[in-house]
């Protein structure tokens, strides 16, 4: 599979482009509101004296970090703030295909497609496992296909496209197999704050020194503009400690450090953000999934109702998942969701649908009209 | 040599850790007040819709790049914005290395630590060209070094430690010697506001497939933490095109794209900073670098009056540029100065001192009562 994010481009811009009104459910941006600590945070910060206005620690502004730590239950040093979870993946899974032995990277079937174009950028040979109904991953599916070769496996939970939790047994078997094959688990997070189910478990509650946890305040605080992430990484007083100061070393390397104003107003968020915010936002996400897979079910559809994140994966008879599919979605119904074909060879007869709009139920009822002519 | 940026560290902290008043003069970090259009971009930016909270284009904000394609008359589509000039250094060397022959980075002697790191760190042969009497290089020197085994050739102007800022003759024959050994001249030009001769002249001047020229706001606007630089790649539709698409691919999978609140107060000073600041800032330099060498001359010092940006080296008789001495000048002077020996053999006699205090002048006061003894 090539790297196929110019992909998604081509189908926003096709939606864009399209003579007629077009629902978008293709980006993952969420459409509400960040935190209000967040916008405090920037005002705050633009009163600054000018020392403020100058280089951040390369690995983040320190108490930022401590709060990271906290929640995880980790030594502070483990954590580097990154430019968001794109640059804590790219330091996760360049630092295990460098370390590890093997020059294979592990991923599942349907994936995120920018981890596939990652695995591509570095050369690695890339192996898929295909998940199970609903979304779900089978550790032994993942043991049979992992050997010496596996330098890496990575995963995401809750997961982009499927909307599948794993629960903290999933983990700890993903762990093992890492374990055993002298590979590192890279386990990316960024839609913890969204389980519907409360069995989400982090990679780092298990203690290995196998295991890189990535995560972000993009999608949880509604910032994927501020590039605000981080990686969890072994101690350095651990069997794979040079994994950390590897990371340390590549992240100075590539872009010194952090911006400073977002890694404030982030900071200023955390403090000021109660559970009310998040529980919030899942209560809107369950309304829209709830009015989304409805209406799917009464037009007949097959899908997945998501346990966590913001994607649902649909399939209507007779109509797979192809570019062409979804450029006739745009045109005939008026909805652009993404082809299920850019994530992969097993949910090719599937389209992925964002709920990243308040016109869910248009979007729906559009849907289920145009499959219904 | 090894890659010391943790050595700076170790300088800073032994002065953080010294028993008396120590001036800084090791950071590059500006102490001076950001254009007000930064700071009333980010106050705008913190009233703004939920929406421009979200995902910049990877390649960054179309009028940023707009406004730095005029600045320098090329095509906009050449520009990348970039987390900070390290990373337009990183994707530009990176990419140097793998599109044209050989494996070698030349780089100058003495140089700016990074590059010398980051070339380590892509698992280059390093070379390095000894600069001539008051830190100018030679072409001739360049060209007599450079083969086919060359595929980058890193130069900084105006210069970062020396102080020299290259002319347009100068850079004419290092373009031309980097298209002779088909490899790419990275010309860094942070310090283009802080000129004092008149004679700065940008690598992307001259129309050549060989060059790319990066930069950043950071020393410009002081605002080194805010993470905003750029590079310009050669055009698409010429010889060395893929360059700019390979760089393009390279940090969109590293970053996914820059912070947006940074990048939005970088467009907002753009469009209301006059040239006075820059002018008004220079003024304030030359008198710290007045001051600074009146009394380093009176103190019967060697020194290199600066040409371009905010360092001076200078040597004192039988006192080579060590760590020790580094830090008994801490201990002894009161002032942090870096070793020369960290940034090559060349100045190895020498120290570098950074004006990015309003103590310059009690500065040299004190290395002047210091050699005196």
């Amino acid at each position: 599979m090539d790297y196929q994010t110019p992909r998604f481009f081509r189908v926003v811009q096709y939606a864009r482009r399209a003579d007629r009104d077009v629902i978008d459910m293709v980006s993952g941006s969420p459409d509400w509101d960040p935190p209000a600590g967040i916008r405090d945070g920037l005002r705050e910060y633009a009163d600054f004296p000018a020392d403020d206005f100058q280089y951040l620690p390369s690995d983040g502004l320190p108490e930022l970090r401590e709060h990271v730590a906290a929640r995880r239950g980790v030594d502070r040093d483990r954590v580097i703030v990154t430019n968001g979870a794109g640059e804590a993946n790219h330091l996760a899974m360049f630092g295990g295909l460098e370390r590890f032995g093997g020059n294979e990277i592990l991923l599942t079937d349907p994936v995120f497609p920018y981890y596939a174009g990652r695995a591509h950028f570095l050369d690695a040979d890339v192996g898929f496992v295909p998940v199970e109904d609903r979304g779900h991953l089978d550790p032994e599916r993942v043991r049979e296909r992992a050997s010496e070769e596996t330098a890496v496996i990575v995963v995401n939970t809750p997961n982009n496209p499927t909307g599948a939790v794993y629960d903290a047994d999933v983990m700890e078997r993903l762990v093992e197999i890492a374990e055993v094959n002298d590979a590192l688990l890279v386990s990316d997070e960024v839609y913890d704050h969204f389980d519907y189910t409360g069995r989400f478990s982090s990679a780092v509650e298990i203690d290995s020194p196998n295991v890189v946890a990535t995560n972000s305040f993009s999608k949880a605080m509604a910032i994927t503009g501020l590039r605000v992430g981080y990686a969890i990484f072994p101690p350095e007083d651990g069997p794979t400690g040079d994994l950390l100061e590897r990371a340390r070393t590549r992240h100075m390397l590539t872009n010194v450090t952090g911006s400073r104003p977002a890694q404030y107003a982030v900071l200023r968020a955390l403090k000021t953000t109660g559970p009310e915010y998040y529980a919030d936002i899942r209560d809107r996400l369950r309304e829209r999934i709830d009015t989304f897979c409805e209406t799917l079910e009464a037009a007949g559809a097959e899908y997945d109702r998501p346990e966590g994140g913001f994607y649902v994966m649909a399939r209507f008879e007779d109509y797979d998942g192809s570019f062409d599919h979804a450029y006739e979605l745009i045109d005939e119904a008026g909805v652009a969701g993404m082809p299920g074909q850019a994530f992969g060879d097993s949910r090719s007869e599937w389209f992925r649908f964002a709920l990243m709009t308040p016109r869910v139920d248009e979007a729906a009822d559009r849907l289920a009209a145009f499959f219904s002519r």
